[in-house]
Order: structure tokens, then C-alpha cells, then sequence
């Protein structure tokens, strides 16, 4: 435990807390963890980030598949994190349940939705903690709040007992503290086995990414990777977008010609019938994110599917199996609280931080959030993103090149 | 149309009958479609095959994005389809909405749990229908009924709108009369760009399957693939479980100490979850099928995780792109209606059928099945599987091989 600790009460990141111990020995052992509150705990009740939500569900019978792996490899459970309201929101920000601490930077924001997650672990409250990640729901929480998460590939972890959200994109993933526990956790999630690791061939600076960042976070991620490719003898070039994609996309097209049209429909068949069917008390800023969901034209789903497919095709041609894609994880440090009152400022905010967390989603590729830089005092992320179904590689990858550099004793 | 006619009534494959026509024109053009009734359809009630479901969920408010995608490429949905109870079945009887007339074999079952949408097409109703396949859903039934029909490599179609079953196994599929139709079909669904098709290297007959199978059955589909491959020549040889897994593993093991955990598993977090919880109406069949599901021991499911990761891997090494496995799709032809009467005659109809679809299913592999044997005047289907995400070659094979001999009129 680092300098300050905190209790779970200072760090409001928990809905509930319990011990579930862990069932068996294994690679995780002694260790504890928490779980964001969409993935279900036997004889608990899910609140999905939602008062109306908990309120008229029923107690989950069995714990999540995901839960049962890590408790049968010597993990125990102390708790369920908050997360964003439908966990539809990149903040961390719930009206109904509070704000978790950014214990790094506390006057701002978490990141959400596995913003208790997050909090948990940069508090220092728990060795590791799982999340899910459809948008960037555990990269832009690990980002904000300066510890570890992973995004793995596309449903490599089972989703059995985790709400459905968005089917295409929805992912469970990891927070920690140090590589080291981040990777004894995925490699029992993702069931790996030992494969040896052949160096790093080439690192991709993503242009379209630096572009939307803030000036100061390009230089101090472009700083951070560069120094670091350099000491370990790693080519480092830039790519735009269009070298990958073809002339006619770029990284926004990506996200908001694709992406986002595909999430905003699964969304809609996902909860979003449950909130229309039993017209479902929603808080004032849920309602008005919520009206694209209610708006779309579902007609033009066909031609973001066909894109989507067919970047995805792209990146896996333009993407060997040890080559890496940096990008900032997101575009600025976390922002104050409350601080984002308007509309325009949500859009933007969405706008930019999709962006960047839109490349893995359109390559269902595996990502993670290193807390390798920092902007006056604020922690953000380098992200590392490595091909489909590489997840082994990453982990190692990311544990060469930034251990033990980043290395850190939580707040 | 073939001979016979059959009406929407005599086929007693819908649970709804409806028009919603197609919204854009393309490659579907004038063809009609019918869904299986675990996938929503605006406006109406999904019955997922149980009455007491039916009676306690709202109507869709959205249509599943798969069928979006038909009414965008240029098809219209005629209407729903009978499913096995909670789709948890491959018999094709179900006690609430009635067995599914099989055209080709009226005394006997149409195979499910996708039994309406197999039925639908070959009864000549419509030109194709939607269904899904976790464990034999798709397969079991075009085997039983002698129609084409495909699975494809998990999760490449979105599953948003339809109702959560098994995440790491369910997949979305189709049946059609002809491999062209089938073709079409699951190009729009997997938004398959053209490709060049560069032959089939291996076509690997998979012992262990047809050792499983009726020594009839064995000998019809050695027949049917022999002398095509002969005709095409492509080389067949025969290859065993082991082989490919290990000498540790066989078929029997993939399926029952990996596959058949994770199925049970999953099914327990989803429908059973509901079915607990609500104590709800269930026919006595299922009961007794759902006994094994209450009974187990979640803490083994980590094994079984492990080893379908393990097994997964095992393929992909043992697979070229351009290689086939070819088995049975079922290891006999469909059972007389009501003639599996002891927990015995059903225990051992599923662990023989589904030692046959077990392969794709720890492969995440595309599979089509074909009819081009036939046992005593009963159709059973011939398999071919590719690796995993080769959907479009393995489409362009199996017409390579089998078109036109086996185009058939529906009955």
C-alpha cells in the first residue's frame, strides 16, 4: 500500500462489499479483487448502474462465469464497484450511486462506466479488479485514474452472467496496479498457456490519434514511447489511418460512420427496449444521451455493419502478429467534476474520446492503458494495441517495454 | 416449387405469420424469410420456444440486426418460427407449440432447436430462414430434414435482439434449399467482401465422428465425399481427434470435459437464471433435462474453460485456411416423433450427436451442412468445416463440391 490508504468508504467506488472467498489455489493467490456491478454475484442484486434497474430485478442466482474462473484461481472477491448509470457513459459520473475517487486526481473525474473499478484499485482497496469495455469503459477509467486495464480481444472471456450490452463490442477486462498482477489476471481469464515471446517487430505511432489528442498529452505519450522503443531497440514509425484503412477512411470516419452506429443500435436492443418497454426512471443526462438511441434510423445499420467488417479485414491484413498500434488511450487527462454542463461539451468529449478507443473496436483487438505519462500532475494513458487474438503478445509486450518504469504503489 | 405444396398450417413450422417487407433493394431481392422465434421482431412476442416465457416478456420493440439485415438486402420476413423449448433441445418436438412437419420424413422429427426455420424452407414456404446453433441447432436440424444449412464462425454475426443462451457457443445461421441461396444469404450476414477462392487443399475425414455414427450412415457419407473429392481432384485423408488435440484428448472428451460444461454453464447464468428465479412453467422433458443444469458444480467449470481454449488453439494449428474437416452432421437420420420415451434413449441421442458438433463448436469454426446422403429414404447431412473466420471459403468450397448435385426442389 502506498502513502495513503483509503477506506472503502472514502473511495465510494463500492455498491456493496462482502467476502467471497476463493474456492481454490492457483496463480492468484491471496489475492483480492472487486467486480463492476454489471456482472452478476450469486444472491446478489445487479444495479447495473441503475436505481429503476436494481429495483426491479431479482437476486442473481449464479456468479458470472468470468467470477467463477478467478475465484477457482485463488482470488477473492470483497466487493461490487459502482458503475455509470446503464454503464452507457465514458465519465464515471452516476447520479444515483456517486462519483468513485480518483485518488490520483481528486477534484476530476473517475472515467467510466468501470469507474468503481478503477477506483477501487487506484485506492489501493483491492490487488485487482474486473470491469467491461464496449467504448473504452475500462481503457478511459485507466487512463484517467493512472493504473493498468485491459481490454482483451472480442469475446475470448465468457460473457455468461454479465447483462448484455452491446454483443459486437462488449468485452470483460482488468485493472491492476503493476503488469505483473494485470498479467497473472488476464492470462486466467484469457486461459493461456506459455508461448514464447519473439520481441517486438514494429510500433505504430497512429497519426489520426495524436491529431485529436490535446498538444501537451501527444508530446508526453510520443515522449514516453519513443524513449522507451528507442532503449529496447524497437522500430518506431508513424501511420495515419488511411494507410491502414484505404484512402477513404480515416480514424473519425471509423468511429462515427461504424462504430457508433453499431453500438447505438445494440444498445437500443439491448436495454434500451427494457427502459422503453417499463418507461424506466432514467436521470436527466441518461435521458438525453439516450435520445440518439431512441432517434436512429435503424435502416442504416447494413452499411455500418459492412464497415465495420471490412476495417476490421483491414487492420488484420496491415497488422503483423508483433507489431503494436500506440495511441494516446485518451485525448486529455480526466476532466474536473461536474465540470461538463452542456451538451456540446458531452458531445465533444464523446466525439474525440471515441476516437481513439474506436481502433480497437473496429479490430476487436486487444488494448492496454499503461500509466506512462502524465499532463500538469494528471495522470493519461499510453495505449498499446496489439492484433486480434494477441493478447499474450501485448501483455508481454507492454511488460517489456514499460516495467518496471511503471511500476506503481497505489494512492 | 417441388411436387408438393405445403401450407403455413400443414407445416406447423410458425408461431406467427406476418409480412414485413424488405426496405432496400440488393442481393436478396423477391426472396422471402421466416425467423426463429429467439430473435426479435418488433411488435411482437418472442416466445423462445416456452409458453411461460412468452406469457411474461413485453413484445420487441426493435428488430434483432440480423434482421435488419435481410429486410436491407432486399428480403422479406414472412413470419416466426417454432423453437425447441428455450431453443434447449435438438429433437425438434416441443410440447407447447407442436413438432415441425419434416417433409422429407413425415413420421420423424425435424430436428432442433431451430426446428420451425428448417421446417419453413423445406416445406417450401420460403427461400431461406434465420436460426441459431449452440450445439447442433442449425446442424441437426438440415441434417434431419435434408436441407442446407450453416453455422458460421462464432460471433462474426451480431446477436443483438436475440435472447442470451450460450455467449461463448451461440451463433446465427441460416437454412436454405440451395448452397446459391445459402450463399447469398450468409454473405449479406457476414458482410463478405469478394474473395479469390484458391481450391481446396486437404479434406480430412474425421475418424472419431464417423466411428460415432451408424455404420449406414458412416458408409453413405464416405461415399458422397470420396467420390467427389475423386471428381475434383482433391486429396481426402483420414485424420483422428487425436491428431489434432493431443493423445490426451479424443472427440468424446472435447465434448463432454470442455464444450458440454461451458454449454451447461452459460445456459444456467442465462435462461436458468430466469427459470429459478420465477419457478417457471416448464414442460416435463425439459425438467428432466434441466436437472443436470441445476446439479452441477460450477467450480468445474475452469477446467473445462481451459481445455476448450487449449482445444480451440489445437485446430488452429492443425488447419490451413484452405482445409476441410468432413464428418456426419448427425450420426443417424432423424428419430421417429415421440420415440425417445427413457432418460436413457435421450442420454444417449445427445452424447452421440453432440460428439458430432462438438468439432466446430471448440473450433469456433464455420460449418455447413449438406444433403447428399440418405439412409433407408432418410436424408442425413454431410459436413464440411473450415477454420475458424474462413465462412467465405468454405462457402465457395462446399459449392465447388456439391453444387448441382445436390440443388433440391423443396418437397
Amino acid at each position: 500500500m502506498g502513502s495513503k490508504a483509503y477506506s472503502v468508504k472514502d473511495s465510494h467506488a463500492f455498491v456493496e462489499t462482502f467476502t467471497l472467498p476463493s474456492y481454490r489455489t492457483g496463480p492468484l493467490d491471496g489475492m483480492t479483487f472487486a467486480v463492476k456491478d454489471n456482472i452478476e454475484i450469486a444472491g446478489t442484486r445487479t444495479s447495473y448502474g441503475s436505481k429503476s434497474w436494481q429495483d426491479t430485478h431479482p437476486d442473481a442466482v449464479h456468479n458470472a462465469l468470468c467470477v467463477e474462473q478467478l475465484l477457482g484461481a485463488g482470488a477473492s472477491c470483497i466487493g461490487k464497484t459502482v458503475a455509470d448509470e446503464f454503464t452507457y457513459s465514458l465519465t464515471g459520473e452516476n447520479p444515483f450511486f456517486g462519483t468513485p475517487l480518483n485518488p490520483g486526481a481528486p477534484d476530476h473525474v473517475p472515467g467510466g462506466s468501470s469507474s468503481g473499478s478503477a477506483s477501487a484499485v487506484a485506492c489501493g482497496i483491492c490487488d485487482f479488479a474486473i470491469g467491461t469495455d464496449s467504448a473504452g469503459s475500462i481503457r478511459v477509467p485507466a487512463s484517467f485514474c493512472g493504473i493498468w486495464g485491459m481490454r482483451p480481444t472480442l469475446h475470448r472471456i465468457s460473457e455468461a452472467g454479465i447483462l448484455p450490452f452491446m454483443p459486437s463490442v462488449s468485452t470483460v477486462g482488468a485493472f491492476a496496479n503493476t503488469i505483473d498482477v494485470l498479467g497473472k489476471v488476464m492470462r486466467v481469464l484469457l486461459r493461456s498457456r506459455p508461448k514464447p515471446f519473439g520481441g517486438i517487430n514494429n510500433i505504430f505511432l497512429l497519426e489520426d490519434a495524436f491529431s485529436v489528442a490535446d498538444p501537451a498529452v501527444r508530446a508526453a505519450i510520443e515522449n514516453s514511447i519513443c524513449n522507451l522503443s528507442c532503449a529496447h531497440g524497437v522500430t518506431v514509425s508513424k501511420v495515419s489511418a488511411n494507410d491502414i484503412f484505404g484512402s477513404d477512411y480515416d480514424l473519425i470516419a471509423a468511429n462515427e460512420r461504424a462504430l457508433r452506429i453499431l453500438q447505438t443500435a445494440e444498445f437500443a436492443s439491448t436495454v434500451g427496449s427494457w427502459i422503453d418497454t417499463v418507461e424506466a426512471d432514467v436521470s436527466p443526462g441518461f435521458a438525453l444521451a439516450y435520445q440518439n438511441v431512441q432517434h436512429q434510423d435503424r435502416s442504416t445499420v447494413n452499411e455500418a455493419l459492412d464497415l465495420c467488417e471490412y476495417l476490421f479485414a483491414r487492420i488484420l491484413d496491415f497488422m503483423g502478429p508483433d507489431d503494436l498500434i500506440c495511441t494516446p488511450t485518451t485525448p486529455s487527462p480526466a476532466p474536473l467534476k461536474a465540470s461538463m454542463t452542456s451538451a456540446v461539451q458531452f458531445q465533444n468529449f464523446y466525439d474525440r474520446t471515441m476516437a481513439l478507443t474506436s481502433f480497437a473496436g473496429v479490430g476487436r483487438a486487444p488494448e492496454i492503458s499503461i500509466p506512462a505519462a502524465s499532463v500538469d500532475g494528471l495522470p493519461v494513458g499510453v495505449s498499446l494495441i496489439a492484433r486480434h487474438y494477441e493478447d499474450e503478445f501485448l501483455l508481454e509486450a507492454a511488460k517489456v517495454l514499460f516495467a518496471p518504469d511503471c511500476e506503481r504503489q497505489p494512492d
